[in-house]
């Protein structure tokens, strides 16, 4: 198995584009698909200051490798969830993107739940006197609330998250099965600012988690390689099981059903319905925190990590 | 496990309807059902004369059953396709239709592929001089052509088929992987009828198959239990195995999906599309069958099978 671009040996071969690359012609064709996804979708462009959301994993880590040589203004965050599994989850990943950004001399902001917010994701979530069962969704919600918060504090453009197709295209069938139109309406590689909202970019979208790994690997960017201890049994797992099986059985399937779906939104074939009239109104600064929020009194992350 | 209505033991459950029934309240429900599929999305009335398409399987001969039983004015029409496998899948098939009518004094109308237009589906598609591998294409293109036709030349109001909720969200499912809008804007329980094409409705779209087999055994209605031999491996088949999986682990998940679709149509989240302009005002009748068509000269069918 030959490189497509020279003599040398293949270290990747991608069925779905037709293309085997070695690691010299991979690299090269992995950053240059970023930059022309980041056109392609009107992401941003060199002048814009970008925070870029890092959990030390692959995707990330990748991300603001590839945006870093393309020569972006980038800056990291990194939010420790607190999450003490037995090889101390939080910890080692956060030691990784903080080893990351002291090698390319790279700014990174790191926020500490506990630290900071008073207890952890797990804490909050599994709190007795609340009743969860699982911390993703106090987990989804303080991630974006304070992601936007530090966007917004620093004035950065567009904060940026390493979501890859195969992340994508999970949440995108979990959507569609549910036919869920609000979610379908807002799934797309960019979403525009509002006021108090800064403007989210996924230039990773159209890469398989599998090529976000070899790049990765062939790049020697050293992450953390576990997966999140609570991912176990999730839905989204278990789309992405069953998506991986029908991409053996029609390579290119996965990448197929992301682009058309994009394809059928700037069609008009599906119609965003805008958010509805008044809500954005309604909405005032948190007491608490002073971001934008349409809960009457504290916003729904302040309440929750205020009960803490 | 006792019926829900009556202190009897249940035949079926149906976790997705939180109901379990015996019998005789079973029948009176798929029947009062089916019904109420009619009246929700105003397929047709007590006045209209009604074709249903039969093939001798559990689904259709139900769906003539449950029809007649409610009072409409209902006509089968049997395709002979001349599949002959190992045990004469046509012939018996059309055996169990003849059987069903006969029983019932109900008028059957048989189009023999073979003997009307002098080739069966299978020496059609597999004639060696044109190369085809799977004869599916072909018979679908064939059974609409003679269906619309036997349709309009008996001055039908409705042309009704049994597709079951199995096999409309099988459709949904490779429609939406693919986000073929052409496709996904024409699937729903009716297709009003346009200039050349009678309108059709499918009243059994909101039973899952396990429904109308239920239906057909405890009504004892006898039909064909073998599927076509060209079926297998075939990807509806596929989508409706992995379904069934989500189905197992998520009861209700395959209506949901069907039905959250529809609304998603009302809702106008999904915009169909017209006809490409001019399409219709271009068509012309074939000079052969007599029917509209937008191809030149003959129209797909007569060119087909004039060809034989």
């Amino acid at each position: 198995m030959y490189c497509h671009r020279c003599s040398q040996k293949a270290a990747i071969r991608m069925p779905h584009h037709r293309l085997q690359l070695c690691k010299e012609h991979y690299l090269a064709w992995f950053i240059e698909h970023t930059d022309h996804t980041i056109r392609r979708y009107h992401m941003f462009d060199r002048s814009a200051h970008i925070l870029v959301a890092v959990s030390g994993g692959k995707d990330s880590l990748s991300l603001w490798d590839v945006l870093w040589r393309l020569g972006y203004q980038v800056d990291g965050m990194y939010i420790n969830l607190g999450i003490q599994s037995e090889d101390d989850y939080s910890n080692r990943s956060q030691r990784y993107a903080e080893e990351f950004a002291q090698q390319r001399s790279l700014k990174l902001q790191v926020v500490d739940m506990a630290r900071d917010y008073g207890e952890s994701i797990p804490e909050v979530a599994l709190g007795s006197h609340r009743g969860h069962s699982k911390p993703c969704a106090v987990c989804g919600l303080a991630k974006r609330h304070v992601m936007n918060r530090a966007a917004n504090d620093g004035q950065y453009d567009v904060l940026v998250t390493a979501h890859n197709l195969d992340d994508e295209v999970a949440i995108l069938f979990g959507n569609t099965l549910a036919w869920d139109t609000d979610l379908l309406g807002r799934q797309a590689p960019v979403l525009e600012a509002r006021p108090g909202f800064v403007r989210k970019a996924k230039p990773f979208c159209r890469f398989y988690e599998r090529e976000t790994v070899a790049y990765a690997l062939l790049q020697q960017i050293p992450y953390i390689e576990e997966e999140c201890p609570y991912a176990v049994g999730s839905k989204q797992l278990r789309y992405k099981t069953l998506l991986n099986e029908l991409e053996e059985e029609r390579p290119g399937l996965k990448l197929n059903f992301y682009v058309k779906y994009l394809q059928a939104r700037e069609s008009g074939f599906i119609q965003p319905r805008p958010p509805e009239e008044g809500t954005e109104a309604e909405a005032h600064r948190c007491p608490s925190c002073g971001q934008l929020t349409t809960s009457s009194g504290l916003c729904t992350f302040c309440r929750l990590f205020e009960q803490a």
